[in-house]
């Protein structure tokens, strides 16, 4: 049986893969594993059948027979645990690694989510260009730490993992800001990983749904 | 060896145990392994030795011969998956524990460690009131949804996992804000993991250093 993932009927970044189910697409294609998708609406998503999935109202979500999963990072995590090509084997790489899951999902993407929030949600607001000028520093923080962190390396730690998968969805969501700019070797691991073949199979994917949502 | 943790010399809630190094205390406690604890400055936390350890200069790190991690939530892990007492044995009540990991670190505290940090930082702001309300309506629409999941359940998913022991290091930010007595059955899932022993024995550990800096 096929797993399920679940998805936005027509994503709000217009196909431009920020949507947390293109980890799981990019996940299963680095794995070599196929997937199904389930479309949903705003207002299905609400409803009592993905509550019961989701208690929070989100996607994605993750169906294999009768284990249910949600959150992005958790089945992304899964993914890895179940099939090769995501962690590696080395049982001290493998802690790292999954270290840097946590990193991109607990300290860098939380600032960098906001940002793009408060530039949608509060740009009309008396306080919004202190705002994101706080919220700026905050992530140029964070990015020089990581750029630090990653040198000259074309990973966060040795091979490719998970946690490079997580914190390039995390960064890209920076791309029109500069701030990636300001740090090349940032710039140049996000389009490193964009490079990947898998990835390039999950960002068509995922903007096939938007295309025909979008002229249908 | 002893495993090593690094926590705050001087903790800025004043021993409340709201530090991330109480995640490892409890954790550790649960498991019913010793660990010994390195405390750091804010200035040494930023200095290159910490830094080799922990890129963005937080705390808490650990530390096991010659493997070193960070992020909170990948050190629970970390615990959870070498000893026994933190994640189900079953294949799939272990995926949702971890699922539950994710969602106290990924949905919920972003919300919520952002109302403690305004309260301190925006509090003279001309939007303090606005911004505060704004976030209180976005952690209550999460606090509603983890109430309804829990309804008259004693934890999350089944026995206590590292999946409760992260969210309830996160919902412990809201006492004193009124929003968790909103939500009964939350507020007494909380007291619930506070009176576990292991929990106490943790919370006593971390209040022993704050106790120790204030009064030498």
């Amino acid at each position: 049986m096929t797993v399920t993932i679940t998805a936005f009927e027509r994503s709000p970044d217009r196909g431009n893969g920020l949507a947390r189910d293109m980890r799981l697409r990019w996940a299963f294609e680095e794995v070599g594993q196929p997937y199904e998708v389930r479309l949903l609406s705003f207002k299905t998503m609400k409803e009592p059948a993905h509550l019961a999935l989701q208690p929070f109202g989100q996607i994605p979500t993750y169906e294999d027979g009768d284990l249910a999963l949600f959150e992005s990072g958790a089945i992304v995590f899964h993914i890895a645990e179940r099939h090769g090509g995501l962690l590696p084997d080395d049982a001290h790489a493998r802690a790292r690694a999954i270290t840097w899951m946590f990193a991109a999902l607990n300290t860098l993407e939380p600032p960098i989510f906001d940002r793009s929030l408060v530039r949608i949600l509060e740009r009309d607001e008396p306080w919004y260009e202190q705002r994101l000028s706080a919220l700026d520093d905050v992530i140029r923080r964070r990015l020089e730490s990581l750029s630090t962190h990653l040198g000259d390396a074309d990973w966060l730690d040795g091979a490719f993992s998970a946690g490079d998968l997580l914190m390039v969805t995390v960064l890209r969501r920076l791309q029109g800001s500069g701030m990636l700019e300001e740090r090349p070797n940032l710039a140049a691991y996000v389009a490193r990983a964009e490079a990947r073949p898998a990835y390039k199979r999950a960002f068509e994917a995922q903007l096939a749904v938007f295309t025909a949502s979008s002229t249908g």
